[in-house]
Parts: structure tokens; sequence; C-alpha cells
């Protein structure tokens, strides 16, 4: 009935490079992203995007789209449910109906037998609109009098006070004070895989969404609360996901489309969008304007602290709520001696398109302020940079200024590996270049939480766990693996208590039918929660089978040992060895047998400070902290800056996967590279102009350095194993480590991104005339 | 989040007609068979079969089908893995190699990009075979210097020999003694849905296997072994099942073969059969030839019995050799007085195609000979044959010669009902007629189990169980609903025991890597089995709810009703109502929160038997029964049989669905009057003739009499609320009832299947001659 293979006694895989479980697949093409999926009767769904950034919808002629062949239905916002849909507040139905926000918002939706019929009936839909004045940046959106992107509500979306200790007396103290405004610009999440989803009906009459995305719980409610269905009419299935980055949860509208087409026409619906599409339809991270004003004592600590943010949503605020409480608050809690903090942030909106949750999730925009700021600071005091960072960097033990608490934190000790690493002492002293090409060297640091208790209290994670017939083990999670290695991790951490090889762990897919409540993979909170949970189930796992070993083979538990898939008696008869497979079997063949499966939860003991008015409170189990530091070569005729070197050192508690470590940090990296350097949103009057990846310019391999990933292992006493998340906190601090280094270089300080040629020679010719100027000196 | 209906206080639907959850599904066509699935790249499968009953393959010549455009695969035995596959005892590869055993026996598998090409290209393969001697029947199978079948193994494939009490003695003290021989003929299954599989390797290189099943575990089990892979390599997912009848699990090849090229070719490939492939491929019922010897003694108890059988399992016996013991022993446990039993089972090969599992498995050739039998007996010795029978009848608390414990018992019950409604009483007093049209009046009776422990000690059955964040309950087991009704039973059962409306519960699809271990659906098993399982984890879930609601409301638990999925404290408060979904999410969410999931598992009292070389034991944890009476009008000119009316009685403990039930008794029995009057698996030198519907008579509605279907409810105490099994007894008795009916109208007993009008003027022709002779005088 089985066929056990013989282990060899397994050593831990916890901190070695472990190649991903679904690896595989990908790499032999066999891997089912949601395009791929075909079903019988399947209809093919595009949408028609409105072309105005704010217009009112006179009327929608569908007649002549109808009338064409293989088109099965035209429909438009009157025919979707009379209810409003969003991520917290509610702003807009699934499709536009009255009036358009934003160039992109979706008004029509076609479904017809195959993709280029569905788009030759968009060109047959004629929408008749009637312009109304554009709200085109933030500013003009709070200006008084200004036109309204909803009606009657004015343009402040959300604004945020903060205020802890006595933050103008700690002003009046302080050695030095500075203040200074930084922009930065949305960042289009840039994944490989655009949006993909099929939905369908199933004959019980129950929606099923097959989609593309980090969560399928907070999915099947987004569905569930926009068609005015209880969630458990409706199932969401992961597809295999080809990258997210924030964008493929909640906030996006495609699956969400795609899934009220099928409900309503009762028949399998695929979505998928091209390129053009995907960048008018997903969220971008918020444009925020940030203002710095911070003091230090003469001992070079900051002791006060005040922010204000202006931020764009867009046309429809999202998650960007939340994006900018992070940018607001989080970084505060980098600053050990931080006691006095005052903050206000402000979201607007306007007509361009809607912004939300990107990687780092507000973290990004912060730290490029931050370190820009600190670099600023340190220069005015004339204390080494890297020194007045750590002295301020928060320790283990510590309880910040909004009171997370800091079982583990290796923030300088990446300021340490980061600056080594890239010859930091060295650079400094060795002299300024003086031809038309210039280095300089820069660096930055980050924090970012491991999980975050605000979606009601309960931040856990659930991990079922199965021994088969023959001893391998199955793993069920409501998480999501979209590339980063969550499952990999899981499998790492249950074999690891059980000691087998992690190739003898299988991860099911995520399905909300099927896995247990998870939800899903956001705020870097897999590794640590999950990790948790599947130990857990890991350890239930094994105490089960020596339970039942000891009962067979006569011998107190204590004598067992357990090891490469088998239990023997360690001193009486080691010969003896039940393998898992035998142990499984005989836990069911047997009177009153039972399957050997157990449920482990894991829930950290964090505190849900969103029920507190003042929002204080240890929001997550464990925090992760990243540091980066470039050298650049400034070219002073074109302005282009080059990335020579570059290290970045990630604080996530224990690398339980090396290999998806460094994956993880590198590519974040790179994608805080893009977003310094070269990726720019270009939009006029509220028009997106590069929407396609010829000229929304991402970095490719040939235009990025080597990355040098370093490891910090803090061990989180929180984290499985010691870890905490990996996968956001490295994309934080790039942006401001080259514009400081470009600092170094030329002496141009760049506050508003991204750092093109254009801004560099700028300032150069700024330097220049001020140099001619009767009595100017350098900064 | 949630969205959930308010419900009136929900009554136990257990007892009350029930439709089936899935419905729905079939009737608007939505429910996915396994031919409807289609996927990327998914080839077509087709067999050639062997012509010959008995050959050696010479040669194979696949190189004009392999050059045909869209062939991808063209494969003979060689090409299979070089092991040998069956369900116990193992015989064959998964194509035929060397030499071919029966007619339709599968010699090379085709698979290309569609059905047409597939079956273009079986004509253009050539195989030379060399003929072989024929084993035409199990007479010439047993006889000395038969051909063999197997070679050097003789064509006896198992002999039983059951042995209690003193036979001898019995016999010699009985005042009646009656022996005769009665055959029967082998029943193609003939459900609706021909058997269909589609089959792919997954990314992680596991076999997928999407088929119509009656136990995906057994069928995983069986691709493994024949594979050699272990089980946890082999994933079965069951598709919607038309119709099983004991064909879709274990013995049946074509999934095999359908698993077997999609893990060669790395590809998905899906195989549907045509209506003779279906004839050829399945298996049907045995052939047997059963001689009985029974003596009553004065009181007209049953005290002694002697079996010999002698059946033909075909080239292959798969599950024969368990229905042949079936056939042999089970039927002795109806009657109440005997304690001594001899029994001979004997099988043979022979060229015939392969038999082995038909609903029934077994009884209803036992139950056709042994009513038939005592009927005889009834009028040997003057008592009326219902007063006969029940005289004879198990009572609850008896245990029988086999070592069957009877909770429950109501087979007295229904020849009393089943007399009553045919009017039994009056009918056999009426004149008999004299014209060309005579009526005539038969009954029979039958015993069947719910359940029997021998697929290793354990006949359990698991269910998982969660409640979702709007208060439904989600099912998962491991059993399979093939349209008998076994997930609505299941959601009965757990809704009964929340108070909810089964409505509000969900049975997830069968599916070995998520569901929990299961037979599946064999041996009338699931009500009992898995009924109580689901009962247990309706139980469990109501603990963890009244425990929580205790403990939010302040209350005991004592004070607490639970009702309309609410939970309000009786006296004190009843205003203040937790919702199933509020304590659902409440579990979840708070800290140390847990979702709402139990796992229950019922495994029952029962006995191993066949552990012990006596194969002594209580089997199963309950025994139904069924009794069917008919009266029929025979026309003596034209020897054809009309059903004017018939009544069955189901003995199922308690009709947890009185609409399945019934829906149940109807089918099994018009199953059986087919197998009685109309289906007859032509042979000629082992070639099926008549492999196709038009050929092979089964009825159609025109033809069946309406049904009377009755239930008698006699509480099993192991059962769910005193349910038992309810799906296969009834097949049982109809055969015999017939027979006794026919005897009855024109004193023609027919012992052999099935009744045809040709035996029945031949039995007159003969009762004429008799009559003619000197001295006739009637029986």
């Amino acid at each position: 009935m089985t066929t056990e293979a013989r282990l060899d006694g397994a050593a831990s895989t916890i901190g070695r490079p472990t190649p991903p479980l679904n690896a595989r697949e990908k790499l032999t093409g066999r891997a089912l992203y949601a395009a791929d999926f075909k079903m019988p009767g399947m209809l093919h769904l595009k949408v028609l995007r409105s072309p105005h950034a704010h217009a009112r919808i006179v009327s929608v002629d569908t007649a002549a789209a109808r009338a064409l062949p293989g088109v099965h239905a035209v429909l438009c916002g009157e025919d979707t449910p009379d209810r409003l849909t969003g991520v917290h507040r509610k702003q807009h139905r699934i499709l536009a109906t009255s009036k358009v926000r934003f160039v992109g918002e979706e008004v029509v939706a076609v479904a017809a037998i195959d993709e280029e019929t569905a788009r030759d009936a968009l060109d047959l839909v004629r929408v008749a609109y009637e312009p109304l004045p554009l709200v085109r940046s933030m500013d003009e959106a709070l200006r008084p009098g200004a036109a309204e992107v909803h009606e009657n509500t004015g343009n402040l979306s959300i604004e945020y006070n903060v205020e802890r200790g006595d933050v103008d007396a700690a002003f009046a103290g302080a050695a030095l004070v500075h203040e200074a405004t930084y922009e930065t610009t949305p960042q289009y999440p840039g994944y490989l895989e655009p949006m993909a989803t099929v939905a369908w009906v199933d004959g019980d009459g129950r929606l099923v969404v097959r989609t593309s995305t980090q969560s399928v719980f907070l999915q099947r409610n987004r569905y569930a609360d926009a068609l005015g269905l209880p969630v458990s009419a409706v199932r969401v299935i992961q597809a295999t996901v080809g990258g997210a980055f924030g964008g493929k949860v909640v906030e996006e509208c495609n699956s969400l489309i795609c899934a009220w087409m099928a409900h309503r026409l009762g028949r399998p619906v695929s979505f998928v969008n091209s390129r053009l599409d995907d960048f008018l339809g997903a969220r971008s991270s918020p444009a925020e304007r940030i203002t710095l004003r911070m003091g230090v004592d003469a001992e070079g600590h900051i002791i006060a602290k005040e922010v204000r943010i202006l931020a764009d949503c867009g046309a429809y605020e999202g998650l960007a709520t939340h994006v900018l409480q992070v940018s607001l608050v989080r970084s505060d809690n980098m600053h050990r001696h931080l006691r006095n903090v005052r903050s206000n942030g402000r979201l607007a909106f306007t007509n361009h398109p809607p912004r939300g949750a990107v990687r780092g999730f507000g973290g990004p925009q912060a730290a490029f302020a931050l370190n820009s700021h600190m670099t600023e600071m340190a220069q005015a005091l004339g204390i080494d940079s890297v020194d007045f960072m750590k002295r301020n960097a928060v320790r283990a033990g510590d309880t910040s200024v909004h009171g997370f608490e800091l079982g583990s934190a290796g923030l300088a000790e990446c300021f340490d590996q980061v600056s080594e690493a890239i010859g930091w002492a060295a650079k400094r002293e060795r002299p300024r270049d003086r031809g038309t090409k210039r280095r300089g060297i820069g660096f930055a640091g980050a924090i970012h939480v491991s999980g975050n208790r605000e979606m009601g209290n309960w931040d856990g994670s659930i991990v079922t766990a199965r021994v088969t017939a023959d001893g391998r083990v199955t793993l069920s999670t409501g998480e999501s693996d979209m590339g980063q290695g969550a499952y990999t991790m899981l499998a790492q951490c249950c074999a690891s208590e059980l000691g087998i090889p992690v190739s003898r762990v299988t991860v099911l897919p995520t399905d909300t039918d099927l896995s247990p409540y998870g939800h899903g993979s956001i705020a870097s909170r897999v590794t640590i929660l999950a990790g948790n949970a599947a130990i857990r189930a890991g350890r239930a796992i094994r105490g089960r089978l020596l339970a039942l070993a000891s009962e067979v083979l006569g011998v107190p538990e204590g004598d067992l040992t357990i090891a490469g898939g088998e239990i023997y008696a360690t001193s009486t008869s080691p010969n003896r060895r039940l393998t898992f497979g035998e142990l499984s079997r005989l836990h069911l063949y047997r009177h009153g047998g039972e399957e050997l499966r157990v449920t482990a939860t894991y829930d950290p003991p964090t505190f849900l400070a969103m029920s507190r008015p003042d929002q204080y409170g240890n929001v997550a189990p464990g925090y992760s902290f990243a540091a980066q530091a470039v050298e650049v070569e400034v070219d002073t005729e074109t302005g282009q800056v080059e990335i020579l070197a570059t290290v970045v050192s990630d604080d996530c508690g224990r690398a339980l996967n090396p290999l998806a470590v460094h994956g993880q940090t590198c590519g974040a990296a790179a994608m805080g590279i893009g977003w310094a350097l070269y990726e720019e949103m270009k939009f006029e009057d509220c028009r997106l102009l590069n929407g396609n990846l010829a000229d929304y310019t991402m970095p490719t391999a040939g235009s990025l350095p080597h990355i040098r990933s370093e490891i910090v292992e803090s061990m989180e006493p929180n984290g499985p194993y010691g870890a905490k998340g990996a996968s956001e906190t490295a994309m934080l601090p790039g942006a401001a480590a080259i514009a400081n280094a470009v600092h170094d270089a030329v002496g141009v300080r760049i506050r508003e991104l991204p750092i093109t040629p254009e801004k560099i020679l700028a300032g150069l010719r700024a330097r220049a005339s001020a140099d001619a100027a009767p009595g100017a000196s350098h900064a």
C-alpha cells in the first residue's frame, strides 16, 4: 500500500540555504497562473476605462457593442450592485456611476467569447462625458474653493495628529534643530505577472474566484462585501502568483470586476490585464511631502521630532490612509532617546489614479526623508553620520516612543555591517574627486514591522498538518506564497521539529474553502506568525508520534530517539525502528483509531493599538531593521548617477533560509534603487503618460550594480527560531542612501525623488552660482 | 465583513424528506463530471482491446499509428511498469503483456490531440495474436486437463470452506431436507455516466487524478501501488459521479490506464469510455451456481444448511473472491435458529471478462437461491411462506451463526409490511386463474451489512468541520457522494445537533489531499459510520459554541438555549442573542484566538473477522434488512411476465432522509427487476454480444411497475439516530420474489436467471407433458 524511502537522519535546514519548494514547477513551466485556466464556456472580460480625470458621465451607449457577434454582456455602473465598495471607507461602485474621478477608472465591462472580440466591443461603446474641473495636486486639493473629487466632503481624506511628551520644551532645549522638506513620487508595484483572475459560479451557486493574490481571505471578504453576499457564498483560490509587492490584495478592482461579472452572468469569466491596464488599475504608492523638524541634544541624541506630511492618495483612499499613518510615525521608533513627538498627517484626494499599498507601506517615503535629514544633521553637528545614527539606534529591550517593545533590534549592527563592507572609514577620508566623475558614499537605515495587530484583535496564524500513510507531512495555511518562499519556510520549520528533510513536507495551495483562516501575506507577517504555528504543528505531531511509539515499543518516551523519519528506543532496541508511515497507519488502523492530524495556532502577544485613541502600543511581535550603503559615481557633465557598489544588511532576526533572505533583500534593494533613480510615473493633467515598461523605466539587470546582501541575526525572542520578516525592510533605505551618496559626491542635496540627472545638473548649477557669489562657502 | 441571515429556530430534518444538497448543480447542468474537465495541453486516450478471449500476443506494430499526425504516444504492455497490479492478488500489468485473457482486455493505449485522432490511430495498430484454447465456462475450467487462464496455477482462484456446529447430525434429525441448485447471471452495473478520468502531473511532479469514483483513497492506493509510487505522490479528486453501483472503485482499470499515461507523458490526459468500452472495461457481477441443502425441524425452524457455490470470476479475480464469500455465508445470518452450517465456495477463472463488485456484492445471488428455496420448503411443509420466513427471521439481540450481533433487526417487520401491502392473505386465497393471463404473488427477504471491518483493523469515518465567519458549517469527509445522498445525510446529522437548517451546511468535495481519510462509499457504510462522525462533529462544535457563549454572556451553559443559529440565555436575557457567526468570529478575534474547527472520528465496535481463521465475528455495526413482494401476471401463450404491483420494505434502522431512502429503494428494486427479467450479458465463445444499451435491455421507466417503497425503522443502537445503510439491501430480494410469484402464477419454478419468456414457456410445456403423463399430480 505504501512505499517508504529510508531516510538518513536529516539535519535541520534552519539557517541553511534551501531551494524553494515550488521552484521546480516554475522552472518547468508547469505552474498554473490564473491566466492559464480555461473553463468550459469561459468568457473574456475587458474594461473600458475613463479617458478623463474628472468628468460627469452623461450617457453610455452600448447598443453597437452588444450587437457585435460573440459579445455576451456590455455592462456599466448602473448594472453593478447598488452599494459602495472600498477597503475601509466605501467610495465607489464596482464600475463608475455618474462621474469618473481618474484617468483609467473602470466605466464599462465587456464579456465576450475571446479577448479580441471583447476589445473590439470596447471600441464600439460610446460614452459621453462632461469634463469637470481637475484637482491636479494635493496643494490645489486643499485650497479653499477647490473642485471636489468627492461631492460635499472636501478633499481631505484623513488627518492624523499624534503628540507625545513635551515637544516644544524639547525643541527649546535642543543643541541643534534642523528642518527640511522632502518629496516622494508614486511607485508602480512592477510585478512580472499582471493581475489575472478567472471566476465562475459553482453548482451550488457559490462564487469561485481563482486569482493572483496575497490573501485569499481578505479577497473573499472584499468580494462578499462588494456583492452583498455572505462570505461563505464566496470561495477564493490562490493561483500561482508572479509577484505582488502589495498590489494584489484588497485595493485592486480587477479581480472584483471579474468576480462580479461571473456572478452576474453565471458563467466562467477570465480577466487578464494588459500592462497598460495594469498600470491604470493597480495602486501605486502615495506621493508624500514630508517636512521634518528634529532636535538633538548635546550628546547627539534625538530628543524632539515634528513630522508634517501631506500625501496624495489620488481619487480613492483605499489603504493610503494606513500608508500615511506608517510614514508619519513608524520611523520614530528607530530612535532610542526620543520621547517628544508631534505629528500631523493629511491625506488629500486628487484626480490622480488612486494610491495605496506598495512594498514597504509608507516606510520608504519616511526613510528617504529621515535618513537624508539625519545625514544633514550629522554634518551640521560634525559627527560622523554612522556614529550619529548608531548613537540613536534602538536596542533590544527598548520600548520606543510609540510603545513598540523591541525584543530584538539589530539596527546598529546593520550600520556596522554596511559601513564596514562599503569601506566607510577609508572612503570618508579619501580626497574629494575634482574631475567630472565624482565618487561619493552614503547610507541609511530603516525599521519595519513583522506582523501588525490591526485587523481585529487577532494577528495570528494557523497551520494544520497531517501525516500521510507513507510518512510525509502535509501542511495547510491561509497565508500565501507569492514567490517569497513562505511555503518553504513553513516546511523548514515543521521538518526541523520532526527531524525530516523539507522534501518530505508538502504545503497545500491556499483556498478559502480548504485552508485555515489567515490574513495572508502582508505586513511581513508570515515568517514570524505562520513560522511559529508551523513549529507548534511539528511539535504536536512529534508528541503524538512519540506517545504512540512509546506504547508500541514499550519504552518510556524519554528513551526514544526521533530521527530520519523514524523512532527507536535509543538504548534497548535501536534496530527496531518505527517509520513515520508505520506510526501514521498504526495511529489509524486500530480500534478507535484516528488520523494523525493536528491544528496549531499562534497569536502573538501584541496590542491592538488601533483600539486606543492615542494609538500607543506594541503592534508587532517583532521589528525588522535594515541598512544600506552605496557608493556612487556622479558625472558632473551629464548628471548621471552610477552605483558602483551597494551593500544591504537586513536584521531578519535569524535567516531561516539565507537563500530566500538574500533573494528578498536583493529584490527589495533593486526596487529601492529603481524608485530612487529611474522610476517616475509621469502625469499630465493627472493622465499617466508612461504606462508601459518601455517608458516607465524599472531597472533591468544591466542597470543594477552587484547588490551585496548581508544578514544580521538579532534572534527575536518571539520569532520562530529567532526569525522576523525579511521581505520589505531592505526596500526602505535605498533612496536616502543614494541621495546621501550623491550629496557626498557632488554636494548636491536632492530632496525630491527621483534623483534625475536634470535635478543633479540643476543642483550643480545652483552650487556654481552660489560659489561665484561673494562670500560663498560650502555647507 | 459578513452578512448573516436571521434564522427561525430550525427543526431537525432527521426523518423528514430532504432534497439533496447537490440537486441544484445537477439540475442546472453545472455539475462538473470528469469528462467536462479541460486542461492546457490535454491529450485524449483511447484503448485497443483484445478481440480474442485467449491468445498469445505475437507482435504489436505501432509504427503507422505513431506516424499519424496528432498522435503523441502509442504504448503497449511492455511500456507499462514491470509490476503486476490487482486488488488483492496481482495478476496483470496495466496493459496486457504476452497474452490476453478476455475479449476487451486492454492491449494498446493511444494518446492524441483529440478523440477522433486517437480512434483513428487505434485502427492503424497491428497486433498479431496466436489464439489459445478457451476456458468457456467454470465447469470446463475445473475439469482435469483444462486449458489454463493463468499459467501453471490451475483455474481455481479461491476455495472457501466453513463449518459450524454438527451439520450431519442436524440434517439427520431434520423433519424436512430440501436440496436444489440455482444459477445467476452477471449484471453490468449500468450507471448513466460511463467511466471518465482526467489525470495530470502537477508542478511538484505529483500525479493528480480527477475521476468518477466511489473512493478517492482506495483509488489513490491502487494507482500508487500499480505505478510503484508512494501514496503521497498521488492525489485523487472526486469528480461528480453519475452513478457507480460498485463499478467505480478499485477493480476498474480505465482510470489506472489514464493515470499511468499522464504520469508517463507528463501531460494532462483525458479518458472517457464509450458505452461499449464501458461494458468491456467494467466488472459485472460473478455468475454463480448455488446448491442449497437445508433442513428444518418439526417447528419449521431451519436447523441445518449446506451451501455449495461455484462461481465464475472471468479472467481476473479482483473482488470476486470477496463477493463469493458474501454469497456463501452472509444470508445464513438471517436465520435465528440456525447453528449448523457447512459451506464450500469455489471461484473459477474462465476467459470471460472479469467479474467483481456490483451493488449487493454477492447478496443478490444468495437471496435469489435462498428465497426460492425457502418458498419451496414452506410449500413442502404446508406452512404459509410468510409465516415460515418470519418464524426463522433473526430478531434484535440475536447473535447469528457467524457471529453477527444484531442490535436491530426489522426483517420480520419487513415481511409483515410487504405482505400486508401486497394483500398477501387475500390473494393467497383467491381462486387460481385459468385463462392465458395468470396472476401470482411472491416475496423474498434479505440481509446486508452497514459497514464491514475488513480493510485493516479500522472501519471508521472522519468528519472535519469548521464554522465560517458568517456562521455556516463546512464539513469535509473522505467518503463519496455518488448521487445516493451521502453529503445531504452528513449535513442533516451535523445540522440537527446544532439546530440549524441543512442549507447552512456545506460539504466539500472529496480529495485525498484535502479530505480526512475514508474508505469511501462501499459496503453501505457511509450512513452508519460517517453519520456518527458528523453527529460527533456537530456536538463538538456545539460544545465550543456554548462554552464561548457562556463566557461572553456570563451565564452557565445549562441556562443557554441554542436554536436557529443563535445562542441566548433562556431565562435572564433572551433578547441578547449571539449568532454562530458572531461566536465564530469571537472565537478567533481575541488574544490567543483560534478558528472554530473540529475533527471527529467514529470507529465502530466491530471485529476484524478476516483476522480469524474461522472468520467468525461481528463485522458490522449494523445490518440492514429488506423484503419485497410482487404480484405478476404471466401470459401463458407468450411466457411474458408483467409485474402488476411491487412493494419493497427496507429496514434502514431509521430513515434519516425518507426521500433518499425511497430513492435508493426504488433504484435498487428497479435494478433487481432488471436482473431478474431483462438484463443478460450474452456471450459467444466468451465474447460479449450485446455491449450496448439497445441490446442489453436494462428496464426503462416504461417497463417498470410503480414501485411502492416502505420503511421499517428498527432503530439501530449503533446507528446515527438509529440509522443503518439503505442503498443496497433493496436490490437483493427482487429476483426471488419474482421467481416465487411466477411459480405461484403458473407453477413453473425458474432456478436460472434471468426469468425469460422462453424459460417460462419451456416450464409450461414440461408441466403440460407431466400433467398428461399417467398419475401426475401438482406439487
